[in-house]
């Protein structure tokens, strides 16, 4: 049975007041997962996934950290600022995925391995899995252009970890992957419409029966 | 001609006023290079590096963002809160370092590309020299060991481009590499001595002629 599909709200901008202000909206519009992205917790720190934790207590908040090294130490932070989840990159030496990973497990957490810069997809993402990940994010950059490359779904199916994608994902392309997988992460396609309430409430009803 | 060897402080901690606290010391025994590291920037944001231009305004200020994404975005972040150098890691898409590159032009600024993650140096770092970054830095990760492949820095002299080494670096194997490279980053061995001012000095003077 396919749970139904998670869609973070990927909170890609460099200012606390306007990612709580944006996700605030994207909540009154059904949204349950939130993403502190990468520049927020550069630009303002782990105040950003304290802040996101405090403001949505019933939601699930990944701390996108993107981790390439210490990676207890990292998942430490993540976790112990409320995160629920938090992000390696695929690129890090296993040891850094290893250990982020033990750190999940003594806390009941999830790590997500980002699929971002690997050029040698069904051999890491294998490693990935034996590495004991709970998700793996197949991502693009906002610097490359948008995921396509679908076929590699399949092949990573059945081994118990939930697949999530992310990259130019809006209300049009959501439909073409919300049955393929079991996350997504949509930023821009929210974050940088003029009115984030409304693109929030398009996204969620193009993927409703 | 060698230009000095530039050696900086790795500030790879969680709390503010210990990495700013452990600067002064190693400022004192003579260090003239700061990092902001990873996960201090993770857990404090561009606070600290705001923080550690303010206190030490004659200083080489590194922000250790770790790009991997967004290059532009964080180049700016970076940049505009009075770093002198940011990196990017050497597995991101060409694209991201390519845009971290072009804010850096624009500012007068630079962009170090970090090997952590790096399955085929040679090729990479050709790569790394066409897209124009500043510096590039051999390193190993907390969680992997120590660098030992010197045999790369021959074949990638005489570009014009500074080399650097980070991981495991202490007063003792400072001296291995300390006319071979441009600069190092020493972290564990200042931050976690007993005695840090101490420990500054010692690593300064192993390089002394």
């Amino acid at each position: 049975m396919h749970m139904p599909l998670e869609v973070f709200l990927s909170l890609d901008l460099i200012h606390l007041e306007e990612a709580l202000d944006i996700a605030e909206k994207a909540r009154s519009a059904g949204f349950r997962c939130f993403e502190a992205g990468t520049p927020l917790i550069k630009s303002e720190g782990m105040r950003s996934v304290k802040l996101l934790r405090g403001r949505f207590p019933e939601a699930i908040i990944f701390a996108d950290t993107k981790t390439m090294d210490t990676g207890y130490l990292e998942a430490t932070l993540a976790f112990s600022s409320g995160a629920d989840i938090m992000s390696v990159m695929a690129v890090a030496p296993d040891e850094t995925i290893r250990e982020a990973v033990r750190r999940a497990r003594e806390d009941g957490k999830e790590v997500i391995a980002d699929t971002l810069g690997i050029r040698d997809p069904e051999t890491r993402i294998g490693r990935l899995i034996e590495l004991d990940v709970d998700r793996i994010c197949l991502h693009k950059g906002v610097d490359e252009g948008i995921f396509s490359e679908f076929d590699i779904l399949e092949k990573i199916r059945g081994h118990g970890i939930k697949i999530g994608i992310a990259g130019g994902i809006d209300a049009t392309t959501i439909r073409d992957v919300a049955k393929k997988v079991d996350f997504v992460m949509v930023g821009r396609a929210v974050t940088k419409a003029s009115d984030p309430r409304r693109a929030a409430e398009e996204i969620l009803s193009a993927i409703k029966v």
